[in-house]
């Protein structure tokens, strides 16, 4: 039995991430500031929130570090890329993140997420080959979906802005979105994280529904609500709750 | 009387901040490059809204310290968390912000700002027994408006995400507000100047009509925006105003 | 024709971004990471969005400057002051920028700006006599549309904070936007950028209809919401879309 129970207890650390992992992220600094502070990050987000089974380890990992890279807080993203990579995220999956929230969060907080992460993957040996390649083969493109989209886009900004119209629909939804590298559900999964921790509610309702559409539940919307609000604040979650609502309420009518 | 004129001189020294303390918050860099933002700064940011009476040179520091943090201006924080302990701020209510505005905006600001003051605290020898414990006698609850607060919040939010309706009772309302070593007032205060610098004013009704009901002026209140205005920019201070209005106005109807 | 073929090539130089100068603030850890957003960076942002004509590489140099400091995007300001610089923005442009937006975006944003830029100036010999003065001659003011402003802010919001009224009307209308060392339209311009940058949109049609009565063309202004895409995210673009074709319709009608 000894060697299947290694294996279970290798595939449960590949899909939690432990607390001792966890309070890595933790300067000792707040240990010594805010004492308060480091008992909350030991006793309840990471002991207890993070090992809530509503939502993976590795989808926390992933929605954290999206976060975190959305708000440009290149101090904490080595420790928690790391994480991220202990729990299951791969070196693949981190380097499309970082190009996909390039388009979605800033070019500037991808070529910080960059310099941050390019130590982590030295000291652990990743390569060229572990990263997704420049062109790679792309996923079907559901043609009807896009049309629509892209029609609905024109139409309201075309007159103001054709340069963002074009490059929405050759950069973005006919290039970025089909890269294989990192599934659709988990692009989406970041999306919607950057945009509550950008404080863009208003730009939540596709992206949530477009997330459930590639297979994100409503379990698992909620608790990445409830986790996020940790990492981004209580008011950016409390803003993004009432669009998350309406969405769980029109996939239901 | 000489010793009477020290104390006095020692009691305003410790409820004003300087010209010459604020000064120290201002780069050299900022004369070299931008001249004109160096005279703005002395002759009219320190020199004339730092001394405004309609609210106090302590509660400005500590506004302030609340808007950068939640800004995640690190490289700024710790000369304004000198500034503040030079205006009166104590280290338990520094720390007890750090902690507070973990949760109002974000562990990651939080984490960040006691790598900041960790070094600020050595140099001036606060210890562990300067900092709130863990876990203090809390403030007495006002049961009565919890359980309207939470049976609103699980009302509205309770099928979208029961992580957030239960973090917020058993984290926030009934632990984190309740703990002594910050005023609730106070509490109040950096809330709405974290609201006001994440540029969130959707989220301050709230915490401005709780900041009012536990103490803070009206006066205080419009004197707070108007010095925020210099440390989250002009346009945050004018999306609040509205909000400001209308709580305001909804208090003397 | 060679001298004249060599003063057309510098004056070309000094009104674009040339890819090599672009590429300069790509930090080497992106090919390292995410080799599919170098490859982005290099043929889609640096060799097509900085070439389109709809706006001028010196503008879009000034709006990406303005979009980063508003960011805090500090680790990344130096590359992009020294692109500013060879694309044509003044020494005396910058300086300018980084004091007005200083009121717009935070005091904190401007003095990180300055220390980015400080040694920049000096690599270059820009000295005190290159930057605006304190106190210049400063340009005519439109009492008319001063009055109607100042009637219209202290009418909604003197009951609130006459210190924010009295601020605004002495230190940014019959101060800061009167300095002669940044061009009426340029302040505009980086203003709308800042807003666009904080996801303020809320804020911008007052300043984008000052924008474009101070010069700026509806394609200019198209082209620059398609620029800072990049720079800002997407959906801070498309949150601020609507309210750019609001701002249009109106002036056509």
């Amino acid at each position: 039995m000894k060697p299947l129970l290694a294996t279970a207890a290798m595939a449960f650390a590949a899909s939690t991430a432990s607390a001792q992992d966890l309070s890595r992220t933790l300067p000792d600094a707040v240990g010594h500031v805010a004492p308060a502070l480091e008992s909350y990050s030991n006793d309840d987000l990471f002991s207890s929130v993070w090992k809530g089974e509503e939502l993976s380890a590795r989808d926390r990992a992933l929605v954290t570090f999206a976060a975190l890279m959305t708000r440009h807080e290149t101090d904490n993203l080595a420790d928690h890329v790391a994480l991220a990579l202990e729990a299951g995220v791969t070196p693949a999956e981190i380097s499309e993140t970082i190009t996909h929230l390039a388009f979605y969060s800033g070019w500037g907080n991808a070529t910080a997420a960059a310099r941050a992460v390019a130590p982590v993957f030295d000291e652990r040996g990743v390569t060229a080959d572990d990263l997704p390649a420049v062109d790679p083969e792309l996923l079907p493109l559901d043609e009807e979906a896009e049309a629509k989209r892209e029609e609905n886009v024109r139409g309201n900004f075309g007159d103001v802005s054709m340069g963002v119209v074009d490059n929405t629909r050759e950069l973005l939804f006919r290039d970025l979105w089909l890269r294989p590298d990192l599934e659709p559900r988990d692009r989406s999964l970041i999306t919607v994280a950057a945009l509550i921790a950008a404080g863009q509610p208003e730009q939540m309702t596709f992206h949530l529904n477009r997330a459930m559409d590639n297979g994100l539940t409503q379990e698992e919307a909620g608790a990445m609500l409830s986790h996020l609000a940790f990492y981004t604040g209580w008011p950016k979650v409390f803003s993004a709750l009432p669009v998350a609502k309406e969405v769980f309420e029109a996939r239901t009518e």
